[in-house]
């Protein structure tokens, strides 16, 4: 890329001045050609449970301005390695999770036609499958997918809708934008409805790292999945409800016994190196927590994400 | 009615001890023959801005545990004068507002067919039309409207959906439901979106009490509306944002300049003696609300409301 | 009295620095000669719904630190009329309701033995028989008694015990340490659990100025009463439920429709001149309270109190 | 038994819709032949800190209805395994601890003649003794007793009182209703009043397994235990206050450094298998929790111990 | 101006949706010729007691998102009147409170040298200073000012530094920005800390109307001093806590005892037609308002102030 | 000593009683011979993001009431081991952080001249290099230092300040107080502004154990590290940030990944024998965390060090 991301010296402007955009990164409106993008889609008419993470991309851009650029881990500055910006937010259609879908992969595709990398912000997990279809129609290819999650996400269809926060992979899957042979999720744990949960997903081939897998074989079941996705294009879709809810309480349908933050960092880079293509962090309902730990942690793994 | 409302003595029973139902009524899933029936109608799929509504029910059963039986304004004792219930939960219909308000209507009629007046315990407003169209085919007439809220609720259509809570007052006149002509808004306040935005009601008939004529000309207003309608039945739908948001800070969409208590409860007193027939109280989101204030207040002015 | 207050001066030490006594005022383990004594009550073992106040006196002591000596309406400097020290927190016995108000009121009466007047700060409103009974029995007369409150704390028994917070004012009467015919309760109001609620009272000569009353004809009442109790030694017992909820979150059984603090000044200021003896701040339970403007304004009103 | 319980089916039902019992499960005022029933003591009088514990019924309730019934690990549907109801609430006596313990006895009693096991939902630790008696008369032996907690409750009095939340352990040893000798105490951890904290209860021989040799030896020492109580009838209690202050914040008594999540459901699981025949959770404090995650986190232990 | 202010349709685009600014007005980094800039000024160190206003701006520009163009009232729409604009921050510097208003000036100017009247959005009172000098110079004239607050804003010097938030009025007058004599603080109210609070703006000539004057005389003193003033070029400067803590907790220095929202807006309304050349919101202090109602309120008033 | 530390006895005088001193330890406002003195340096001016350390040591004294004096581990009663004292706070310089600092060495060399160890509670960290001074030039001679901390702290100017909360490490060993040969900065992590974050320190000599490294190293570093030291003055300074934001939420620069409870005890306890002569617990700001988990959890710290 022809530019590096300009990010105002918080040694000289302090990180809680200014308007907020993500990360302080610059605000383009209109798509054009850089490295990421990220973007709010501020939509959770999908929830089952308890609403509010429409807030999700307004609360993220708030707390990441105390995110700095440097990663002490990696050795990696991000203003210097990518072009990013802050896309502004997708267009959204409330009461109508199928239209929100169109306008969100309109949105997503705009910017993939100028090479950019789509990073969307949530948002319920419905809008997943907006970006899964701009990235896999773009690349005219199925992605493989790590699927961070409480849930598997699979559920046909909820009080009669296809397309709610509980099923994005089961429709990227079905409708061809994920490979289901190259998928995981991680941090699958119950209590579910019913002893099917699992089923539909190990038919397809979708491979489940459930919460004591992880616990009990540490990183090597996530190695093993990394060497079996290769150079493969990735996306990455991860909903903060993986975390344990006094990690992330700001989400709605919380599940007991989760990820801690060391648990889910030293996760995470595990992965560095993957063909990273598109990511979404989604499920922040910041109305839900009043120290808005959760949206600093998801800021947080953001720039995790992104340095892969 | 046959039987008077049984309640667990306080001075017994501690009121924060038990299930919670409505001010501690007795449960009855299935429609029976009684005064008055409360239930809830926990949806908030009609909602513009902050969502969370859906909770209001559950938060106002447990709020309604600590108010008494007796108005000591009134000297009368709610227990001795009706046979009440809690008629639990309607059925709804996430995702699908169209959907949710005939699965409200057909609850709603169940109870009417039993004789029962019915009190929608919301949920937002967009729940209304739902009780309306049951009570208002039920009596084979239309109803009188007196309408609290801080917004005019006549917007015809948003984001293409046309039952959303920004329309019930427009559905209710436009189906045939209320007496335009016998119809008031109390508490109409801006900043609006435009200029027209009392001008679809004025054309109807509805009057407008904008918060600062009730300020002006204290409760003549009101007085002359109750003359107006004399022994009609009347639907009273109550818009918890009518009220400041100091004083009812969990609802979605607040503005500045509302009611206090003080206000509201003489505001009501004005009415004491109308044939009221149903009723609705909705937009009560506790999760907006640290201290339960409004859940509490939201109790108590349903108990002002049984007692006219 | 031979010295005046000391307070560190603000304008030199920050107000939220040091130890939190009342008001910043020098802390007197031992009882000594003063003109006023505070100290705290730390017991809620006598409440009926939500507890909490036991935490009361710790939470004005914090909140008081900001209020400053000057009031500015009466002309009247704090410091250099009375010499006022912080007594600490007097001995207290949880689980014994009755034992409790033995240890009371002897600290109450060791500190009148020094000739200080005595204002408990609690704690819940169990706790005032103590302090009314050391003042009443030090005086050898019985008191007029001014009653804030949302209810008449005139309560028999609840749940078998005597000494709740439901019956206070009652005892009081009954063991003699209040005159009934020099006493008010002010700020009454419903729903209350039965018809019978003001008879116990008004048999004995207690005046109700219910919220209505207040509302309606003003301060003439308390005029009317303030006439009546002459020169006459008063107890002033202020129970911060009195107050409309959203002005005083921070209360166990909270009361909609209550005073603003606009109009509980302006009422307290109709005392002005009163023969004041000794008082008592309760029912302030900081925990429901997110914000602490329950302490803090109950550090104002114990300011305004001081002042009359 | 002859019923499986029935519950709303979620994917139809909304959780967040209907009367909160526990889990959904029936509610059940009478006693009647069931597998388990669950039933809140709100009953906080035997607190010596914060108090509060008085409404955690009613939110374990609330949160419960999140819980889903299948158990992914053990591949159990709880629906299938057993029959369970909600009982309601246990009378309580507010102001007199032993008092209340009778009337707790009494009510567990009543549902253990139907061969009911009961599990006592807090409320604070006082009422375990309650459930203790019930179950150990019933059976007509001494009990085997897991006890998670900060504290060894084995205080002999408080302020006096023989029955406060400091104490349970000791009573149900002295009274004879638990086998000291094979009786466990699990996450005990300092600070501590003195030197003596542990004498009294290893003197009767109970196990205390402090949080400091809980990390050192993993899960071996409670898989000793398990090893060494059989088959026989276990009671199962269970204060949160075991668990750190910040995986849950709504208790009383916090104490720095206890169980995360992880460690407490790998902890419990050891236990599965065992002669479970009575159990309580005590001590949770939803006032004290914005996020009401300690309550989730009660429910969804709950539903663990019933899994045993 | 040749333009008017575009404002993203909240009935296509939700009002949650988007980056941030003052009430979804377009953004502008350069000054540029509009009729209004509003802009934040993020800092606090000039504050005495609790400390958070540098978050005020940030907030405010959250909560305005909500407040809609068109007054019900006045029949005017913001959008059609003015050319407006958010100049985003103006540049602070920490810890040092002189050369902050430098730079403050500095902005301000820059925005004047465009014809552009400027609106600082705080940010502790402290900042205050630096656009009345802005304006001043710009005009070559002093400014009559219209100062809503619970304190005088007069001391002399708080712990040896002359421009805390606890002097702009003082400053501005000593300086030679401010007319005294057409100078008017309200909502002034105690305790204070001495009785000469009031008695070096007396000598300047400023008039105070004190809270309990301004609810004895009405609105009657206002209009006087709007006569007073007549065309001057006023400077309007609003600090939050003029309201009583309940209607603005989120605030460092609150005063029990102030406006209510329906007072201060019949205040504001009186100064309709003058002759407003610059203004300031101050003293927002979010993190202590758990319902962001303060800032809500800030963003109500702002609207208010630019209708004027 | 000549005496030990007197307590009140929690089993008679509950902890919630009482004028809230540290750990409930004598109140000593004059210099005296004692083993240790802690005290409050109520002061945040130095803080870059997020203030209201302020308010910290008000809060830690609140939540230390609840700290018991025998350490179940290390078999110790801290009354017995140490006379201790509360010194009350130190006076503070509001705006000048240089002012501050000389006021506060002037304070701590007080009690040095007393021969007591200073344990300075804050406030921000810049309030360190106060308490290092008065010890490094009693002792005469350059102190150890272990230093727990998200950050650095080695920036050498912010917004042209030396002695902001961002500088302490740095001005100490500049100045002389500290050996950087013998300092070791334990919990560092990034994010970071750039690459040349651990430069500076790592010149002088500083060893670096970042998050990283002692996740994977486990306690060994911190082994290598005591023994270093042997028996030289150790001064210890904890800047609560470096827990993770989930056990320490009331922090002003908080950084996700940092220590859990359970980490920091075995961290500190490596340390047990080493020559303490004073140290500090800054950075916690209670405004920040609605259940004050992080107060009482940095109480139950300084409890650890002091049991060092």
């Amino acid at each position: 890329m022809s530019f590096k991301t300009e990010i105002p010296d918080a040694r000289q402007f302090p990180r809680y001045s200014g308007v907020c955009s993500f990360f302080r990164f610059p605000l383009s409106p209109q798509p054009r050609k850089v490295d990421w993008v990220l973007y709010g889609v501020p939509f959770d008419f999908g929830t089952s449970y308890r609403p509010g993470a429409r807030f999700g991309c307004r609360s993220i851009r708030e707390q990441s301005a105390y995110i700095k650029p440097y990663h002490l881990f990696y050795k990696e500055d991000l203003r210097e390695r990518f072009s990013i910006v802050d896309g502004g937010d997708a267009p959204v259609a409330p009461y109508d999770l199928e239209k929100n879908l169109s306008l969100h992969e309109e949105f997503s595709s705009a910017w993939r036609a100028q090479d950019a990398k789509t990073f969307a912000i949530g948002g319920d997990h419905s809008i997943s499958v907006g970006n899964m279809r701009a990235t896999s129609k773009a690349l005219g290819k199925k992605l493989a997918c790590i699927h961070f999650d409480a849930h598997t996400d699979t559920v046909d269809r909820l009080w009669d809708n296809a397309y709610t926060h509980a099923s994005p992979i089961r429709r990227g899957v079905e409708e061809g934008w994920l490979d289901p042979k190259k998928s995981v999720s991680i941090g699958i744990r119950g209590p579910v409805n019913s002893a099917t949960e699992l089923d539909w997903g190990r038919d397809q081939g979708l491979e489940y790292i459930c919460i004591e897998d992880f616990r009990e074989k540490g990183l090597d079941l996530l190695r093993a999945f990394k060497k079996k996705i290769g150079n493969d294009p990735v996306y990455l879709t991860f909903d903060i409800d993986c975390m344990d809810p006094v990690f992330a309480p700001g989400t709605g349908t919380p599940a007991i016994g989760g990820f801690t933050t060391a648990e889910i960092i030293s996760a995470l880079r595990v992965f560095k190196g993957i063909q990273l293509v598109a990511a979404d962090m989604v499920e922040v309902a910041p109305g839900l927590d009043p120290t808005q730990v959760t949206s600093l942690l998801a800021a947080h793994l953001v720039f995790e994400i992104l340095c892969l």
